[in-house]
């Protein structure tokens, strides 16, 4: 694995039976992430380094989504026989690329012919001395606020469905996710509650929010602003572009709640607020369209 | 994932946007191993619960060949639609069961349909505050040790592959091999110049002993007691035995190097010695039959 380069919590990288990196506050944060061809990708929509920066941006995004630093990669490649060496250089460079946006390395791997293209992802991160930013700690009065871009990517999504290419901001942004990586550990120290990456759409992540701190959240439709180009595009589809704002995946914005009155940097939006009860609400109304994103289905 | 036991370095298990787990040294050990059915195992040869043991131990031993002790695993599942979600279930019981024989626990995992059943791991370690041993520090004349069963899964894999089911001992040892984790942090301990894992074949792996450190190894084959039953099966199906302990895989003993007079604990076996030179030599004679186990090819 030359084409992998290392980082700075990379203390022993590729080559032996294990890597070893940093962990300096005695923790580790850690999560695991598969993508599938022809369910999670297609390579006829998405070249080998776009994949890569996705598989990376999926795994990145959840040790961010702990409030954690990410510092370490390891990929299990599984490819199949005839499957061009330079795709599967493009997919380790682009994961590369993506882990170095936030200083981490792919530190290791795996690799196995298969008749399936699968890449399967662990990313490893540090939390700095922080608690750990989990799911259930949102409380009544909270307000609800949201790190990165939402619906580019499911827009693009539909785009490629329909069998366009443009306009390229909603194309490329389903093809390599823009994640705001390092606002995981700037919710943790503004006193996040709660955080989620939105991976599946932000009815679904924000439900698990609720669900987990036994609390109601009401999103307000009136927070998003529904970029031109994303308007364009849902009126030439005839597509309501809140069903990409609210029900789109794979943008992987933070969705974080904090204390009422919190003062938020830069980057963040509020979007909403928790009350008492049980379930998410847009516009203290239940949501009619679909709530989720289940990739190709 | 309910039925993934934590461990005792779990500070946080499974569902949340990632686990977190004690790195107690400031470092993690981490590597990831991934297994393809038709590649690396058959549902007709292993049940679930084997297949889960077997993903386990590939990546614990390569945790233990660092000196390191595991602490966790992550998993991703890759499953058929029509895969009983019994066999899926016999699986992870199997994972946990494994990792849970050297105190680690299922941390975290994904799971994704595919059209290839495909169990991808990643495991995690502690080095205790010890330095990792690595491939590359053998000297000329250090010893080579052994620690563990080598040969029994060959034997196993050769059996199955002519049709037959017994003995059961070898058999037994390729559905679930038997690893001594507790060897790689004592190995550390005693002051072993060298380790890995040996889950190519003896002769390849002690082979990236010898390239990684720039010197020659010699394996002496009377260090080796061929068991009854090996030897019984081997002349049954007109094998060298021989062939099963240099050059079969999946047994995952530890091969280690360890200066001259270092007095060894049970469980460890001298096997050969360390020179001025390169390669790998059997009764100081290049060894003429296969040297490495390439699965199913």
């Amino acid at each position: 694995m030359s084409r992998l380069d290392t980082g700075s919590a990379t203390l022993l990288g590729p080559g032996d039976d294990a890597a070893v990196v940093r962990a300096a506050d005695g923790r580790v944060v850690a999560s695991t992430d598969v993508l599938v061809e022809g369910r999670h990708f297609r390579r006829d929509w998405c070249g080998p380094a776009d994949v890569g920066h996705r598989a990376a941006a999926a795994n990145l995004a959840d040790i961010a989504a702990m409030g954690a630093t990410p510092t370490a990669l390891l990929v299990a490649f599984c490819l199949p026989a005839n499957l061009d060496i330079a795709w599967a250089e493009g997919l380790a460079d682009g994961l590369t690329a993506e882990a170095a946006l936030c200083g981490a390395a792919v530190v290791g791997g795996d690799m196995s012919s298969s008749p399936t293209l699968t890449v399967s992802v662990t990313a490893l991160g540090d939390l700095g001395g922080r608690e750990p930013v989990r799911r259930g700690g949102a409380q009544p009065g909270d307000l609800l606020a949201l790190s990165g871009r939402v619906g580019y990517a499911a827009a693009g999504y539909t785009i490629l469905s329909r069998g366009f290419r443009t306009p390229k901001i909603l194309v490329e942004a389903y093809r390599r996710p823009v994640v705001r990586y390092a606002a995981g550990p700037e919710a943790a120290r503004l006193g996040a509650t709660s955080m989620i990456d939105v991976s599946d759409g932000l009815l679904q992540d924000v439900g698990h929010l609720a669900t987990a701190s036994l609390v109601g959240i009401d999103i307000r439709s009136d927070a998003f602003e529904v970029p031109d180009q994303m308007r364009d595009a849902a009126t030439a589809l005839g597509v309501d572009p809140y069903q990409w704002l609210l029900a789109g995946g794979e943008d992987h914005p933070l969705a974080a709640t904090f204390p009422a009155g919190t003062p938020l940097p830069e980057g963040w939006t509020v979007i909403g607020s928790v009350h008492d009860g049980a379930g998410v609400t847009v516009d203290r109304k239940p949501w009619t369209g679909a709530v989720g994103w289940d990739h190709f289905r």
